[in-house]
């Protein structure tokens, strides 16, 4: 994990107990919920929302320091962000799932895919329910909206997984920013709004956001193709194996040569890989012109975010941001 | 159908309407839009926040008729709730890995789940975006809280079907609360505070809406039953191949003999079933006890929602409310 202030580490945790405060209620749904968040996440979302809601400026002649009041409906905000991103997560193993399981509907997977339909509705509504007590009503409809277009990016997403064809980099790229960049921006922006920051800062704030939510997504890509060299965490190739043509793998198709394209396609969303044929669809996506057009992406969006940031230089976040805009781009997992 | 006035069957049409026009964005969500919306359902839960947001009494002496502009508020009211109600059943089919919707193919097989869970969740959100444009606070509130609790009483469902020892009659209504009773409520309070009732007549409608629901649910677990003899559009014994305890279900093994109880048990949660193993199945369910105690459980909430009726004799939904809840227990589908 990347170096973060103490005092936003506190926010964090406060952030993690908050939400397990709200989802405990019948025995069952807490039992899921242990579950979940065992494996605590990054919490990038929240994160961001945590450094766009602070009220004060480094000069220190502007508002005054977060009331406590103030603070509570920032770990409130943050809360409200993870539980979306949490909900959207839970529906994913599903939507994932179901990719790779082809038919066969073990009794086993039924059950396992309904607690996690209606755990993550469970989670939905929770977090539009403390939606309603913040009861900001600009913040109300970007986090709606933003939930939203990320269904809207999924669903987008697994019709272009369909029709290898359509795959273009501007639709890619609009993929990433609907089921990626969306939340990011949302988070900066209501941060932003929570604060009472200007127009202008608010708009810094959600493009920052947005640019940052893509790289992350670039990033993600990347990593299930690195995961072959490194301990992601993750099983490697795994959106390969899902048939999803991302980022990586995009640049690859356009290099290859023929024959190459066509080894990758044959392979392209089946579950069992050898070692060789994992080897080589690897060797095949890092070839160095692809990789060097996936990092100059990558690079581009970093570089985005990081502009944005240059116009908030005077907020007390900018250290902070920065760091995490670095980290990104290190990130292992 | 039952009788519907004209002038609540011209609303109907603009809710059906609205949330064709409110869905309409992206091609693909679109043909799914279509195909879910297609086999019209009964709309029940519209018709009740329409019939309660209506703003007159039948003296005239009370509210002007509705404004143009306080009409086209019920009606989107009513379309929230239908998208509210249509986001559970497209989430519902993945959760039963259900093959038929309204006599239809569902959407996960037309699609898959992942289809069904994303599209549940872009008509979940959509329904959270008109919301925020309505703006009332507690209607807000209700309508998240009830999609909450839909969730909620789910997974409890999910929990109960487990273990079958735990099942009580007790439980088994508060799911039916929970899962369907919860919207009809909501639906029916929201109506009335949209019309800006006093507290007691949003009290009454609530409660009426209840009652109404929770009997909608026990008529839904009767016609389960009854499709083996009827033509309902619904597979027979769908909820006994599920592994589903209803209401009849937990009657009959509390008055069946041992062995019926064992036949009973044994085949409980069976996919495939003999034509002769669904007969005796019936045949037990529907002993004369048993069928009783069905029936006199669904007098006893549809008897609960008329006493709150009466409480708003002077409403001018009264006549068409007291044929909802007389439709209710006669119909078939």
């Amino acid at each position: 994990m990347h170096k973060i202030k103490q005092s936003t580490q506190n926010e964090l945790a406060r952030v993690q107990s908050l939400i397990k405060k709200e989802l405990a209620s019948e025995k069952i749904i807490q039992d899921i919920y242990e579950y979940i968040f065992n494996s605590e996440g990054k919490k990038t979302r929240a994160l961001i929302s945590l450094l766009a809601s602070q009220s004060r400026n480094i000069s220190g002649s502007g508002a005054p320091m977060a009331s406590i009041y103030g603070n509570r409906r920032r770990i409130e905000l943050a809360s409200i962000i993870e539980l979306l991103h949490t909900a959207t997560l839970v529906h994913d193993d599903v939507v994932d799932d179901s990719n790779l399981r082809r038919g066969e509907k073990s009794v086993n997977q039924v059950w396992n895919n309904s607690y996690s339909v209606l755990m993550g509705d469970f989670i939905y509504s929770k977090a539009f329910i403390l939606m309603m007590k913040l009861n900001q009503e600009l913040i109300l409809k970007e986090l709606a909206k933003a939930t939203n277009d990320i269904a809207k990016g999924e669903i987008i997403q697994l019709g272009l997984f369909k029709n290898n064809d359509s795959i273009t980099l501007q639709n890619l790229l609009k993929v990433s920013y609907l089921k990626t960049g969306r939340l990011f921006e949302a988070s900066a922006k209501t941060g932003a709004m929570l604060a009472n920051r200007s127009n202008d800062e608010i708009k810094y704030f959600g493009l920052l956001g947005k640019s940052l939510g893509i790289a992350f997504q670039i990033q993600d890509d990347i990593l299930d193709y690195e995961a072959m060299q490194l301990n992601t965490g993750k099983p490697a190739l795994k959106d390969f194996r899902e048939g999803k043509i991302t980022f990586p793998l995009f640049y690859a198709m356009q290099n290859a040569s023929n024959t190459d394209r066509e080894f990758l396609l044959g392979y392209l969303g089946k579950e069992k890989l050898s070692k060789t044929t994992q080897r080589k669809i690897y060797d095949i996506v890092k070839m160095d012109k692809a990789n060097q057009q996936t990092n100059a992406l990558l690079e581009k969006y970093l570089q985005g975010s990081k502009k944005q940031l240059t116009k908030l230089n005077d907020h007390s976040c900018y250290d902070e941001m920065l760091n995490l805009i670095s980290f990104l781009k290190i990130r292992k997992k």
